[in-house]
C-alpha cells in the first residue's frame, strides 16, 4: 500500500466516516428507545457526543418537563465538547419550552458538527433548530438514518400532524378467526410468550382501549404485568350507557394503580352511575354522540389533548369496527394461535357491519410476520378508511 | 496426504458413499413426486439404479394397473443391471396383483444390494418383499431417508392404515377471520399466488369435497386450472336434501370434464331431483343419515372403497366443522390473506357448535408458516379430535 495520500485513501476515509457516523446514530437511536412510553407528549430523541473517535457523551430524553437529551450529553461531555461532533435523533429545538432550546446550547458549547436523523416536524421547530445552528458556523447534517428515526417515532409523528393519539389495535385469534369460544371463553388463546409481548406493549403506549363490553365479559386488569416491572398505562374504558359495575377491576385500579381509569360515556348513562364511578376514582368524560354512542373521534381529540400520544386498542370486535370504520385505527398486531375453535355464534375480532364487496376490503400496508413461540405475529397497517 | 489406505481412508470412503446412498434416494424420492394424484389407490414410488457410479436406470410408478417403479428402471438399465444397486422409495412388492412382484423381477435381473427408504405396510407386503431379497442373497438396507418417504405418501400411508381417505382441508381467510362479505362476496381473498397453489392441490388430489352451501353461494367449478394444463379431480358435493340446481357448474362439467361429479345425499331428498342430476351425468350416492345429515364417516368409506385416497375439502364453516368434529379431517392448508373484512353476519372457516372452553380448542401439529405472494399460509396437521 502506498503512503501518499491519494484520491483513494480520501475516499477510503470518507467511506469509514461514514460508516462510523450510522455507528453513532445507531447508538443515539437505541439510547432513545430506552424511554419508550415515557416521554409522552414530547417524542422520544437520543444524542452522542465524539470526539477524536471517542464517545464523550450519551443522553436521551427521558421524560417531559425533564432535560432534553442534548443536554444529558452535554453535560456528561463537559468542556471537551467544544469541536466534538454530535448525533441527534431530531432536530434540536430552538424554543423556550419547559426547557431552553437546545440549539443554543450546542451553540454555547462550541460542537464543530451536529448530525440530526430528521428534521422537527412539530411547527414550534421545523427546521429553525438546524437553522439557528447553521448561523453558528456549526456544519449541519440531516437525514441519516431517517426511515429508522421515523419509525422510532411513528406514533408521536402522528399526533403532532394530526393532534390525535396513534392507535394500534391488537387481537389475539385462533386459527379460524375466534377471538373466543361461542361461551365468550378466551382464556388463552395467544401463547405465554404472545401475552408477554402484550405487556411490553402495555408498557411503551399511553393508554389503553377497550369497550365495555370487553370489561363485562373478560373483566381484564389492563395492567402491565412484565418480570422487570413497568408501568401502568391509562385504563380508558369506552362505555356509551354506564354499564361498567362497581367491582370490575378497571374500577377497583383505579385507586391501586398510578395510572387513572377514565369511562368515556354519554348523556345516556345514568347520573347515579356516573356518582359512583366518580366516588370509586375514576374519571368520567360525558362526551357527544355519534349515531347513539360516544363519538369516538372526540373521545380522541380529548385523548390528544390531554398529552396521550400512543394507545393500545384492546377491544372487542364491535369497538374494532367502529374505531376502523371511522379511520382510526393506525397500526395492527394480529396474533395468531395455531390451534381450533369453530363455532357459528364465536365472536372473531372485527365485527359490525363489516364491508359488502370483498374487492373493498380494508387491505394492510408494509407488514411484517414474525413467529412468536407457537403463535404467529401480523404487525402491517391500514392501508385507507373504510369505504 | 499419505497413499496408504488407512482406517480413515475406509472412513472417508464410508461417508462417501453414504452421501451417494443419500443424493441417488432423493432422486428417486424427486421421481416418485412426478406422478403425484396419478397413482391412487397405489402409492407413489421412485427407483434408480446404479452402477460403477454411474446411473442406469430410472423410473416411477406413473398409474394404477401400470408397471411399478422397479420395472421401468429395471427396463432401462437392462443386461447391466446384473451386480448393480438399487434404490427405492418403498419396500419392492412380492405380490401378484395387476403386475408381478417386483422382489422377483429384481432377483431375476441380478442386483447386488436395494437401499428401500421404508417397508411397506401394505399387509399384502409388509417387510416379505425385503424377505424374498435377502434370500436370494441380495444385500438389503431399509430406512435411508425414510422420514421424507414418509411424507411424500403421507396420504397413501392413511389410506392403507384406516381404509378411509386423507382429508386436506383448505381455506382462505382475511386477517381478522373472514371468509366471505357479510353478502357473502369471497372474490377474492388469496393472492394469484395463492390460488395458483389451491390449483396444484387440486391437481395432486384425487377428490375435492364441498357441501351445496358452497355449491348454492359461489357456483365453483372445482377444475384445475394450471399454467401447464393439469386434470381435473372428483366433484363430491355433500347434499342431504337434494339443493343442487340442475344449472351448477358441478352438474354441467359432469358431462364436460374428465373426472366424474358424485353427489351425496340421503332418502329427504327427492326422487324427481336425484333423476334430474342422473340425466345430467352426475352419480348419485343416497347414504345413510347421521343427525339428519349425511353420514360423512360413510361417505368417507365409499370413497375409499372407490380408491380415492386424498380428498381436498374446500367446503364452508359448517361441513368443515362436521368433518373436524368427526375426526375426518387430517391436515390442513390455512391461507391468511392481510386485508380485513369485518361483519358480525360475514362466514368464518370454521363454524357450527364449536368448542365450549378455549382451553379445549384443537390444536395443531407441526405446523410451518410459508408466504405466498402478499399472503401466508399455514400448513398443520390436528393434534386429536374434537373433545
Amino acid at each position: 500500500m502506498p503512503r501518499e495520500r491519494s484520491g483513494v485513501f480520501y475516499l477510503w476515509a470518507e467511506v469509514v466516516m461514514r460508516m462510523r457516523d450510522e455507528e453513532y446514530m445507531r447508538l443515539a437511536l437505541e439510547l432513545a428507545g430506552r424511554a419508550r412510553g415515557r416521554t409522552s407528549p414530547n417524542p422520544l430523541v437520543g444524542c452522542v457526543i465524539v470526539k477524536d473517535g471517542e464517545i464523550i457523551g450519551e443522553g436521551y430524553h427521558q421524560k417531559a418537563g425533564t432535560p432534553h437529551a442534548e443536554v444529558h450529553a452535554l453535560r456528561e461531555a463537559g468542556e471537551r465538547a467544544a469541536g466534538a461532533d454530535v448525533y441527534v435523533t431530531l432536530e434540536p429545538c430552538s424554543h423556550y419550552g419547559r426547557t431552553p432550546p437546545c440549539a443554543d446550547a450546542l451553540i454555547a458549547a462550541g460542537v464543530r458538527r451536529v448530525v440530526a436523523a430528521m428534521t422537527d416536524p412539530n411547527p414550534l421547530v421545523a427546521g429553525r433548530g438546524l437553522a439557528r445552528l447553521r448561523e453558528a458556523g456549526i456544519q449541519v447534517e440531516v437525514g441519516l438514518l431517517e426511515k429508522e428515526a421515523r419509525k422510532l417515532n411513528e406514533g408521536w409523528l402522528y399526533y403532532i400532524s394530526r393532534k390525535m393519539p396513534f392507535v394500534i389495535w391488537k387481537y389475539a385469534m385462533t386459527l379460524d378467526g375466534k377471538t373466543a369460544t361461542r361461551t365468550g371463553d378466551s382464556r388463552w388463546i395467544s401463547s405465554e410468550q404472545s401475552r408477554l409481548l402484550v405487556h411490553q406493549l402495555r408498557n411503551e403506549v399511553d393508554g389503553i382501549l377497550v369497550g365495555s363490553g370487553t370489561v363485562l365479559a373478560d373483566d381484564p386488569a389492563l395492567t402491565t404485568r412484565l418480570p422487570e416491572g413497568g408501568r401502568d398505562a391509562v385504563r380508558i374504558v369506552v362505555d356509551s350507557h354506564g354499564r361498567t359495575p362497581p367491582g370490575a377491576q378497571v374500577v377497583r385500579l383505579a385507586q391501586i394503580s398510578a395510572a387513572p381509569t377514565l369511562i368515556a360515556t354519554t348523556e345516556q348513562s345514568s347520573v347515579t352511575w356516573r356518582q359512583q364511578m366518580q366516588a370509586d376514582g375514576v374519571e368520567v368524560l360525558v362526551l357527544p354522540e355519534q349515531a347513539g354512542r360516544v363519538d369516538l373521534t372526540a373521545l380522541l381529540q380529548e385523548l390528544a389533548r390531554r398529552g396521550l400520544v400512543n394507545l393500545l386498542l384492546e377491544s372487542g370486535g364491535e369497538l374494532a369496527w367502529s374505531m376502523l370504520a371511522a379511520g382510526l385505527i393506525q397500526k395492527v398486531y394480529a396474533f395468531i394461535a395455531p390451534k381450533l375453535a369453530g363455532g357459528l355464534m364465536a365472536p372473531t375480532p372485527l365485527q359490525g357491519a363489516g364491508i359488502e364487496r370483498m374487492a373493498a376490503a380494508i387491505t394492510m400496508q408494509h407488514g411484517e410476520w414474525r413467529q412468536i413461540g407457537p403463535d404467529f405475529l401480523y404487525i402491517g397497517y391500514p392501508a385507507r378508511e373504510v369505504k
